[in-house]
């Protein structure tokens, strides 16, 4: 199967410069960039638009979906102990999956080819991940205190059996949930198994203003040698700060997520230039409630800012939003260029917001909305284009999530 | 002219219940709601859209959107004096006049129906306004620190004599800039003249860190009897909040501005908590780079929710964007009802981010993107409709905006 992209202007990544150019896509892969003589299965000209690498969103709980503007407003106790909690408790296997779904279709539309997921009923995410044929880094998620870890952890090395590697798509972690749910021993056990297994691993760190346990303890478990995305690092202590310069840690920042949950601005300037590599989340969609990497980048270089604005160049969102983020998931490269999947973007530029045209790459950070996203390819297959989903029933699937949404809401909201 | 929207949900201002229902729009005004018998010349069955009060933009210098994006990453003094006031020195007419249709065509895709303009060539800006067919206050910007300020005050004067309540589209306000490019006595005498023509004043007051005068001051002056909005007030100290509680006076808060240039955040939820009106700006393009107000909104809930989740509510949201803002412009009344004009906007609420549907208040702040706009309409004529502009050409703006960067910026960047 052979796709030509014709007439687009190309972002290959962050660095370079834009140009008109055309693209062959072959077998899923970007087959080759220029000047095409050859015949394709399919031709799209795509005058006026844009294609760059597809975005990542390196930490959500895609299902939560279903518990979208349940409750605003509210503090972070009774947010969570009073609506989360007890929908949470009611879940099943069919409602994550119409969650997991109804967030796809949102990341999709909004540019977004490759997600980290950290939730439970981990089969249904796979599987709505597969059928609508976006990439997503799965874990479970793990937790001790309750006493009923071990059965989590077989749970999730169950689901790494067998969805692992699934259609080139699944890529299956371990999810040990926070240091103040899980206790250091099987935050250990975790890693050593997550090592031994060749899986990445993604935890909560350093939230909220409470967590103020010792990151030397977490790093003198096995997961000092694991790939590790360290979700939220907003109260970190300064002196931490290089312990998470490591090729092998990544921490993904969730700017409206702190914000609204109360908890903060995470440091990305200090982290960056320590060179830690920071990437983006949107987190679940209860807790910000969109699932929109563009409007993280914009918000997470706003917030940098806000004492200097020469912090957060034009050049480092947009690798927070594609390769670092590419790079975190392990799901893609973040760059278009031959032999990579093609997992790329369509932005229609021809927009009053986009003038003027020279400018066009702080555009991209300071201008673009998800809106903007004409069109979004994974593997070389459309999930979303010009308003349609073409790998799914949208009816079926929006009346399964209302559906699901009855069933969850009828006796506690 | 009898307009007939049919079928669509209805939310006629923040505090009252979404319901689908019918409106009648007779003459530019809004003439029933409810059950509708009487034929009308047009009809739009909007279905699974929702209707609610246009978005008002209270602080922007509309024709910046012609430095969009030219410096970006930079300090103030730097975005300042190398980059925006060298292409200010050359501004012509003809170009104001184009950077401000770009700006009408940008705020009315993103549900806009009225602004505060702060500029100069401000006969190019009420004729922008008037041929797009969008509300402006409109205010000439003063200075006097170079000795120039009575030429400044006679061309605002001159400008209101020809310019206020034209079309019922234009109101004429005086600008003096700021406490540090306006000495004192001059804003006095800015401010009688507004007094005695009855016309509002916008002014900066405390944008950045080094601005340390005395509110006191400013407020000896015949400022303190006359209808204004005071942009940004980041730097204002805790006691002189109770100063700006007053029925004649606004705060026009302009969130991403404030952080793109280094200034910080204004203290928001403490001024609502005093009972100051509070209203929403972009500011111009050069500094944002968007001219969004759902943005802000969302930007200004999120900020302030920083330390406590349960600060600004859905509802105090919503008034800051619509309510607060036609008060502060005087130009629209921010409700839907009976008698009033019909400044609205449909917004397509049939997506997944606005699932569940049951919360959608919490989605139009929280989830919902400049881009689901539909339609927007000032006193009941649609300047923006599903991608198209019926009010102009496009072509010839677009056309005319482009010439214009080009001569500014030829021998600049």
């Amino acid at each position: 199967m052979k796709l030509l992209l014709k007439n687009a202007y190309l972002l290959k990544d962050p660095f370079s410069q834009i140009q008109k150019t055309n693209l062959l896509i072959q077998d899923g892969k970007i087959s080759k960039i220029g000047e095409i003589q050859e015949d394709a299965d399919q031709v799209y000209d795509l005058s006026g638009k844009l294609v760059m690498p597809g975005l990542v969103n390196c930490h959500t709980h895609a299902a939560m979906t279903l518990m979208r503007g349940i409750a605003e407003d509210m503090n972070l106790e009774d947010w969570l102990n009073k609506k989360i909690f007890p929908i949470e408790a009611k879940l099943t296997a069919e409602h994550v999956y119409y969650g997991t779904m109804i967030a796809q279709m949102e990341m999709a539309r909004k540019g977004i080819v490759a997600y980290v997921d950290m939730y439970f009923h981990c089969d249904s995410v796979a599987q709505a991940a597969v059928d609508f044929g976006m990439k997503a880094l799965i874990t479970r998620g793990l937790v001790d205190i309750d006493g009923d870890g071990e059965r989590r952890l077989k749970e999730n090395i169950l689901f790494f059996e067998k969805w692992n590697g699934k259609d080139g798509l699944i890529e299956v972690g371990f999810g040990p949930h926070a240091p103040y749910t899980c206790s250091l021993k099987y935050i250990d056990k975790v890693a050593y198994v997550a090592q031994q297994l060749n899986a990445p691993v993604t935890i909560h760190l350093y939230e909220s203003r409470s967590e103020t346990y010792q990151l030397e303890d977490i790093l003198s478990t096995n997961l000092a040698n694991c790939k590790v995305i360290f979700a939220h690092c907003v109260h970190l202590k300064d002196e931490y700060i290089p312990l998470l310069a490591k090729e092998n840690f990544f921490v993904a920042h969730n700017p409206t997520s702190n914000l609204k949950l109360g908890n903060g601005i995470a440091p990305i300037k200090k982290l960056l230039d320590h060179g830690v590599q920071v990437c983006l989340g949107t987190d679940g969609a209860a807790s910000n409630n969109t699932l929109d990497i563009l409007h993280e980048m914009r918000l997470a270089t706003l917030l940098q800012k806000m004492n200097d604005p020469s912090n957060i160049t034009v050049e480092q969102a947009l690798c927070m939003a594609t390769i670092f983020g590419a790079k975190a998931s392990g799901l893609t490269s973040g760059k278009l260029q031959v032999g990579e999947d093609a997992d790329l973007i369509v932005l229609d530029v021809q927009r009053p917001w986009f003038l003027p045209f020279e400018n066009m790459k702080a555009h991209l950070v300071h201008s673009a909305s998800s809106l903007d996203v004409f069109a979004t390819m994974v593997k070389g297959k459309w999930i979303y284009y010009d308003g349609n989903y073409p790998t799914v029933q949208i009816k079926e699937i929006i009346e399964g999530f209302e559906n699901s949404v009855r069933d969850l809401t009828q006796n506690n909201v």
